[in-house]
């Protein structure tokens, strides 16, 4: 039988200690790449971190999977068993340009069940973590669960993107929930933004373009905490490959959903 | 004759001092009250915190002058003398939501000409800080001179208010550039984000409306750093009154002003 508690012990050991070698590596030269595109940016520290987990999981958990963003791990078809989804640096673009406000980012499954989220903020120090059924925390200081609040009152994490043309979504579809919340924030970082949907800091989050890495670990946080999240048409988000993601706290993403982006087509 | 170099220590301390207090504030409950419209939030410790250092510096510096964002400090009709421009809470709704991600700001001038500039990230404990001629710093760490960057390489602070429909500005002239940059941040707090151009985390930073306390800190720390700033007309900015704001590494901030903003009538 499976030993969660174990498993919650060992990734967070696991993901602090990715993240001092981060740090540690900071003090050297970064040696960056582009990806699909020039603003798709990888270093080495994104590969070298993803295979520290790789190597370590196969050697104390050898029958997991791992699903992990440089494609160092496992080619998955489904979800079956134990798959740890991992992000080693989520937020490459602020890891390089600002060296702080990224993170690590963790979701552990069970046939596709969310079993243990973690967002590890490395400059700050600040792990965001929870265990099914166990509530979230930041550190040692639980989260507490989402409470209602206004559109009026909300603070929305959008990057401006969204509102501009783009090949996802009609502009004209978002602007005015930008005009009608309290504000606006964007940090960069979507396990990040996820993690502040779960501490209460922002009351919704909406993107258009996530992948699992990206949104595991701090959609299992917001699982505790009573946070909501689907794509923006209100489907389940789906754990193997891109999604639109809409998160927040309940009152907000139903009526984000039903004023707003039910009329995007 | 003016003894700068206390000033600037005396500066630094008493910002340390109000920062330490504000964080003693955060275990009670705020009182919160809205001024010019809903969004526009002021607690009892902006107010609490605006009057520290009005009393400390009428006691210490009798003949310096204050100008205050919660208006408890002078009617200033010039920037003639000694003048102390103070926003006690910038980012206040950050300040109410997340309890983070907000500054103590402070701009000191004579006769109009910035002398020191401080802006303390109080949860962070981030003390940016720069006196004329003598560069400009995060705590004891020495911020680089801004490199060029092109615009494609650029992170570009700007609220996604500025891209929808506003008073101030048509969506349509920034909307380009936001599809051009690298990537957008907002972090709601005009003086952090400035600290952070300051600090080369961003390379610029735009915004239709900010008033002297808002950023009179942030641009004195530009000048120690080869930043500009300029209003989005490219005039000077006016530090007793609201003005526009573009502010960024010399490169990027022509670019904007000519291929962007020159455009905007």
């Amino acid at each position: 039988m499976t030993n969660w508690p174990e498993i919650y012990q060992y990734a967070q050991q696991a993901i602090k200690e990715a993240g001092q070698r981060v740090r540690n590596a900071l003090n050297n030269e970064l040696k960056i790449e582009t990806k699909s595109n020039p603003n798709d940016l990888v270093t080495n520290i994104d590969k070298e971190t993803e295979l520290f987990f790789i190597e370590k999981i196969r050697k104390d958990f050898s029958t997991h999977s791992i699903l992990g963003e440089e494609g160092q791990g496992d080619e998955l078809q489904s979800l079956e068993g134990i798959v740890w989804i991992i992000d080693p640096i989520d937020g490459t673009v602020n890891f390089v340009h600002q060296n702080r406000n990224f993170a690590i980012s963790i979701g552990i499954l069970e046939n596709g069940k969310g079993k243990i989220g973690l967002v590890y903020d490395v400059i700050s120090d600040e792990l965001y973590h929870a265990a099914s059924g166990q509530g979230a925390y930041m550190n040692d200081t639980p989260l507490d669960p989402l409470k209602p609040v206004s559109v009026e009152e909300t603070i929305l994490g959008i990057n401006a993107t969204w509102i501009t043309e783009n090949r996802r979504i009609d502009p004209e579809v978002l602007a005015p929930l930008v005009k009608r919340v309290r504000g606006t924030r964007s940090y960069g970082s979507a396990a990040l933004e996820l993690a502040y949907v779960a501490a209460g800091r922002m009351d919704a989050y909406v993107t258009m373009r996530l992948s699992p890495w990206d949104f595991a670990g701090g959609c299992i946080l917001l699982d505790e905490v009573g946070g909501i999240y689907t794509t923006v048409d209100g489907e389940a988000l789906n754990f193997l490959s891109t999604n639109s993601v809409l998160a927040g706290n309940p009152a907000v993403h139903r009526t984000i959903l039903e004023e707003y982006l039910a009329e995007k087509k």
